[in-house]
């Protein structure tokens, strides 16, 4: 059997009927399953999405008025740091790479490349989608000797001297659990968006957006904006207001009212 | 940039440490990625998994006892029906190739892969693992001319006059929406393995049993040993006393049960 995906290359963009009730997240599949050829996703990254899928459904594919505060918070948690980095994965890359670009213009932070899967040529397609972007300045790319992390065994300990190594607040979109502990251990102030307000990540971090970033980034984008400007005492009082436990425990019970309701529509059906 | 995947082809299978908390979910996840460069799986394949792995762990990534009622009325229909076909895709292929045919073979049911993405070598690659597994008819390959279900445009309307076309109780593990409603409007009485009860598949189908494939394959053939002996009228008494809408409500319940519990224990940490 030929070990050769050539034949499967095509396979990733078939044609979406606009009408399809899942049309949107069609496209960002058949996406990242393109960008997979181009070695910026991996095929667990595919898979990875998928459980995204699922649990961005269970929200209704909407963003939840809990998400919005988690945002604020985040967004003034990134303007107070001294040294912000927003970390970038495969797929963070493939979905949103212009938000993100603009994200960390407005808010004056690095961004990084970390991935846990070194395929030979991976951070430079990486590092190109986000080039086109309009990146000028990438941190991550191997370009001087890295740093390790303490509290974490894995590849996921590297990370760049000018970047993670040395910042106070790390927003990381779409992080892995291993790697959002050991932030905390090494004293980030780490802001994750996740999903699943019930992962590793999602519970360990300080702040957590239970978002899609499809949706959230943008949004970042214009809450970045809309406060940038406000007196720094100000921005804290948000960061004050904000209780993690509480947002968290809300947007569960979002999730599970969200699933209440359907189930009593299906019944009334 | 190369369009090349060779050098992704080793990333499916790093070294998951046993005592990772979900160790057997990314040993099938990898699984997959290994398959997916036999192209057995598609890349979309691979999404469609990670959805699978999200609703599983909704479920606790364990059988819960609705599915347990729900297993025993699908395999007495199967036992009850004059051609019983068992629809195989490529990611059943993947994860299950030896328990579904143990299940074909003690059901008397025929295999028939049904797959959307048509590749070069694809129903070949599927065909060979099936084969290995001990597979001796294997149905939907092309040797003769196909048939088209009615209630459905795209390419998955296309099935074996000697399998599906012609069965009455069709059981499809991991389906797409679109063809459980053909098959119903087709008159085929459908059995639909289906991690998220609010899916399409879960909603139309006859009887749907919300577990994952590799946990409920081999106990559906345990459950076949065990009943495939008894006279006809209790066989019938397990479907009579099934009921398909209590059961998925059920299934949802345990869900909303099990996503509270897990607030309530963060929430007393």
């Amino acid at each position: 059997m030929s070990k050769n995906l050539n034949n499967q290359k095509n396979l990733g963009n078939p044609n979406i009927p606009n009408d399809h009730p899942r049309a949107q997240s069609l496209h960002y599949r058949h996406k990242l399953v393109d960008l997979m050829f181009e070695k910026v996703v991996t095929p667990s990254g595919l898979c990875a999405h998928g459980r995204g899928e699922a649990f961005d459904y269970l929200l209704g594919e909407q963003t939840i008025p809990p998400a919005e505060n988690a945002m604020e918070a985040a967004i003034a948690s990134l303007l107070l740091a001294k040294h912000p980095v927003i970390s970038v994965n495969g797929n963070v890359a493939a979905l949103v790479p212009d938000d993100i670009v603009e994200l960390a213009e407005i808010l004056n932070a690095d961004i990084e490349i970390n991935i846990f899967y070194q395929a030979q040529g991976r951070i430079e397609a990486i590092s190109s989608i986000l080039k086109k972007a309009g990146a000028k300045n990438i941190l991550g790319l191997g370009d001087i000797p890295p740093k390790s992390l303490s509290h974490i065994s894995s590849n996921r300990r590297i990370v760049d001297p000018r970047g993670i190594y040395s910042a106070d607040v790390v927003l990381v979109p779409l992080e892995d659990g291993d790697r959002t502990e050991a932030l905390i251990e090494n004293g980030k102030k780490v802001i994750a968006i996740d999903l699943n307000p019930l992962s590793r990540t999602a519970q360990k971090a300080n702040i957590t957006i239970v978002d899609n970033i499809i949706r959230c980034i943008p949004r970042m984008v214009k809450i970045a904006e809309r406060i940038k400007n406000l007196e720094s005492e100000k921005i804290k009082v948000i960061i004050h207001n904000f209780n993690q436990k509480k947002n968290l425990d809300d947007c569960l019970e979002y999730i599970i009212n969200f699933l209440q309701n359907l189930m009593e529509k299906t019944n009334s059906k």
